[in-house]
């Protein structure tokens, strides 16, 4: 070893030992015939003092290190005369008497500190450095605790972890796949999994009962701030269960994690909410219900009231923004503004003040009578200086608008608290979802979703309205993971590819595996995934999913460090019977 | 859940309870008016009553259970008359009240069974199958064990275990890359990582200190038993340590996966034993010294004995097989067989017999003296009843003949029980290996690994002698894992690729990421990488690593049950900007 102690943890009790220590030259201060070193490491940060009037050759040494150097330092502990109570360490110094440079530095591109001067560009090229910043590191450091944890839990209760292959065969259905040309099957790919969902229903058909991976999964899908070519699940699957066992058993994970490294407790059941209610309530399947502000429909008061934009909309319905009556003008530009962004795609926003005095004032009370709006005002519980917030239009669509606009409120009005956490289960999905690009359905969690047992006789009749059993955890409006209750029977399966548009041929093809196990003996089964990168980047109050990856890529697929990807040898392609061929 | 209870747990003290289970059925008899059926899950097994007396209809249904049928079962546990003390359910049995079929089960293509029917193709091809018996189940269940141990151990040792990507560049030196094509960056490819080697420095650059990893790595390699295309490593890296640290953290972590897996103690260090010693004893850096028989060297004492093929050898070594002096004329022919086999390569054998009289008996009687054999023998510690095994010819090839040798000795004496273990330190390997066919050296372990400091100076001069800090983990022949301590100077790193014939441009194009690291202040840094799936392999006692891997890919690297690889769409290669170009 290079050091007798880290750089964290030495304290009074430690005083005259002698010690040596390794790490990085932080900050370097002259004072008189003294230079103070910060020395840091992971673990912490230690006042070096090397004095003059003690070892004048060994100061002038001293003298000339340079930020960043990496040096091993010995010395005698001392009390500091200028105690820093906001370090851990910072009632005492060491007293250097001997100093090795280990390696020396150039200077770094930018400042290794929490508020670095270093752009994103940059901190990604040299992520080597970055990751030396606590801030960077603390976030990994979150990540380990996190998969430990994961693991502690799951092993308690029996779930065993199993690697599933990352070459697998390619699946079409569903996002892009990353593929690898096999050598030793030329003009044959192989494909990275973007989940082990079929492999692990094989673990259950197999009878492992109980499995979980945390594990990397691939989608070769444009990417955005919380999108990665490659993310982390936390997957599992248990067999002989139904929804409510998984649901009990994950929430029990989800807490775990709350108590275990934030020492959040929450008292009783997580709520549930139907995927209708969601859609009702918040016009999103991931409601953020850190605070209210319910969606009020209005259409039957408003109705026949004259205003076309009412009149003539599918769905009308508004938020009640507590006291924000005295909004002014610009801040009401503003919100009506945002909601007409293409993002979000509305017409206009129509509000209503409440004033204090008992009025209301309206930006269509042309058409809206003051007993109109004392009716509406009252169907949305509204008080004297509330300001509701009103859009009208096509119903989906609408709801999405309102629902944009209400996290937009929440933001303004401080009700989303990244210390506060507010989870959720989102449950009763439906099973498909209809495209109207293609004209067919397309499974809206996967092919091996089960429909609810009385929603069987739906599937050909009512196709659109068949829930499944699906459910989703989410927390502060973020979809931690989802899951469902598979499909156990090969006729059913078979049923759902048929409703999905795949003949029995392509069904056979791509699944044909999946399909012969369940002829063997298939067991009720169900799991749930969560994409550890969101569940980190929540616990950490970060933005974006990268923060919490050691080296992630940038929005073009690269890993600007390691200049991935890149061309390679001709030879390399030909042993592979391939040829790059430009897009015409 | 389907069941109050699992097929493993219920005892004596059940008796009279109400109880539901849940698992396939193993097997089945008819006994007078009674079904009994062996019900099974991942925990146990328990047998059902079905008893024509009690319930003449639901005895009729239960009559009808094929094997492997899922069935759910509501009963009474009632003391057996017939008790089976071999299983922990034994004493038990469940007279059956309800009986639901969850699932039917088409004949299965072998038996569910320790000793099963089935071929290796059809079990691959099944594995869903394969794996519902008890045996493999154990494999995975034993990795599961291990890589929780492993993270448990190193936790407590403040690692961080950190993933890094699974997409990342091309590294041409070493094995053979798997490539991804890059849909957003045409005509550039992703490789696999065939190990973290390079990303795990970096991380000691930024400072973590302590990192391990449980990661999958790939090459792109021909297979054998104990390779396939994707395998897992336990991959540790540490800051400011020296070899010594590294091998005693380490040996640590055996130690205790050894102790809680395995309830086995080892008094003491490890032994520590060079790699000129491993290949002079044993003729293998990985030897396998559950059993001593280590080589004796006689040049010097046949030399000039007359006899061309001593006279000529560059090497005489032989070894001594206690008690095997009464070896028969064809087991003596199976053993120069054995030597000859073209794996082998070795030209002949030469015998002594040490006859209980006192004389000696040799293929060489005509060159070899009585008076020389007895030195011979007397070189070699040899009794009265003991065989000598002797092979001459160039040093490195005889010595590893001879090693193969020694091993199928330990065999035929039953010297290997899988149950015993032996672990050792192999060190100071060779920093470089000379290739004939290129002309070229190249690193034995890999290009960051630093030369022993006192060796340094014979860079330039005696190359081939320069010793690494380098070291593997042995256990009974087994390599199980190895490291180094690496370079962290950037001049000597450009040193080592310059003698391993990279020109600067070429060192600076593959790894001019991590020279650049090292010259902002890297630390001394090394490391290990185990081989988890030969680690559990020799924890489970496994000719092949196959066995403890779920889903493992066949000798053509393909996956059988999923058939992967295969062909992808032309409109997926049109997205790649890819063309398949069969081999001329």
């Amino acid at each position: 070893m290079y050091r007798t102690n880290t750089c964290g943890e030495l304290r009074l009790s430690d005083v005259n030992k002698t010690v040596t220590l390794a790490g990085w030259v932080q900050r370097s201060r002259k004072m008189g015939g003294m230079i103070f070193i910060d020395l840091r490491d992971r673990y912490g940060i230690t006042q070096l003092l090397f004095d003059e009037s003690y070892d004048a050759e060994l100061c002038a040494r001293a003298s000339r290190l340079g930020r960043e150097y990496v040096i091993q330092v010995t010395g005698k502990v001392c009390e500091r005369s200028n105690k820093n109570i906001n370090l851990p360490t910072g009632e005492v110094e060491i007293l250097a008497s001997q100093l090795v440079v280990l390696n020396e530095s150039k200077t770094p591109p930018f400042t290794i500190d929490d508020n670095t001067d270093g752009g994103d560009d940059l901190r990604m090229k040299f992520r080597y450095l970055d990751l030396r910043r606590n801030i960077v590191r603390r976030n990994l450091y979150l990540r380990h605790q996190m998969a430990f944890e994961t693991r502690r839990y799951l092993d308690s209760l029996g779930f065993l972890e199993v690697e599933t292959p990352v070459l697998v065969g390619s699946t079409p259905e569903g996002a892009r796949d990353f593929v690898v040309p096999s050598r030793m099957n030329p003009g044959e790919f192989y494909a990275l999994p973007q989940s082990p969902q079929t492999l692990k229903q094989l673990l259950m058909v197999s009878g492992f009962d109980r499995y979980f991976q945390i594990v990397k999964c691939f989608r070769d899908e444009d990417l955005r701030a919380d999108r990665q070519p490659e993310f982390t699940q936390i997957d599992c699957e248990m067999s002989f269960v139904e929804q409510d066992d998984i649901l009990q058993i994950f929430e029990g994970l989800v807490k775990h994690l709350f108590k275990s490294i934030k020492n959040i407790d929450f008292a009783g059941d997580f709520p549930r909410m139907t995927f209708a209610d969601a859609m009702k309530y918040y016009g999103s399947d991931k409601p953020d219900i850190r605070f209210d502000m319910r969606f009020v429909e209005l259409k039957d008061i408003v109705k026949d009231c004259g205003f076309s934009v009412l009149d003539e909309a599918e769905y009308v319905g508004g938020i009640c923004a507590i006291g924000c009556a005295g909004y002014t003008r610009k801040q009401i530009d503003e919100l009506t503004e945002f909601v007409k962004r293409p993002q979000i795609g509305a017409k206009g926003l129509i509000y209503v003040r409440c004033d204090n005095d008992g009025t209301f004032k309206s930006s269509a009370d042309k058409f809206l009578s003051q007993d109109l709006l004392k009716k509406i005002a009252a169907q949305m519980n509204a008080k004297s200086g509330d300001l509701l917030l009103i859009l009208a239009g096509a119903n989906t669509k609408t709801r999405k608008q309102l629902g944009e606009l209400r996290l937009e409120m929440g933001n303004r009005l401080g009700l989303t608290d990244k210390n506060v956490f507010a989870p959720l289960w989102v449950i009763d999905f439906p099973l498909f979802e209809w495209d109207e690009d293609t004209q067919r359905y397309y499974a809206m969690h996967h092919p091996f979703t089960s429909p609810k047992a009385e929603d069987v006789p739906l599937l050909d009749t009512a196709t659109g309205t068949v829930r499944a059993n699906a459910y989703d955890m989410v927390v502060n409006g973020v979809e931690l993971g989802g899951g469902s209750i598979r499909i156990h029977d090969s006729h059913l399966q078979h049923k759902m590819f048929e409703l999905l548009g795949f003949t029995p041929e392509k069904a056979q093809a791509q699944f044909g595996f999946l399909m012969n196990a369940f002829q063997y003996g298939a067991p009720p089964h169900g799991g749930v995934a969560f994409g550890l990168d969101r569940f980190v980047s929540l616990f950490a109050g970060l933005d974006s999913i990268r923060d919490c990856i050691a080296f992630p890529k940038n929005n073009a697929g690269r890993d600007v460090m390691l200049n991935a990807p890149s061309v390679i040898d001709n030879a390399q392609l030909d042993e592979l019977c391939l040829k790059v061929e430009p897009k015409k």
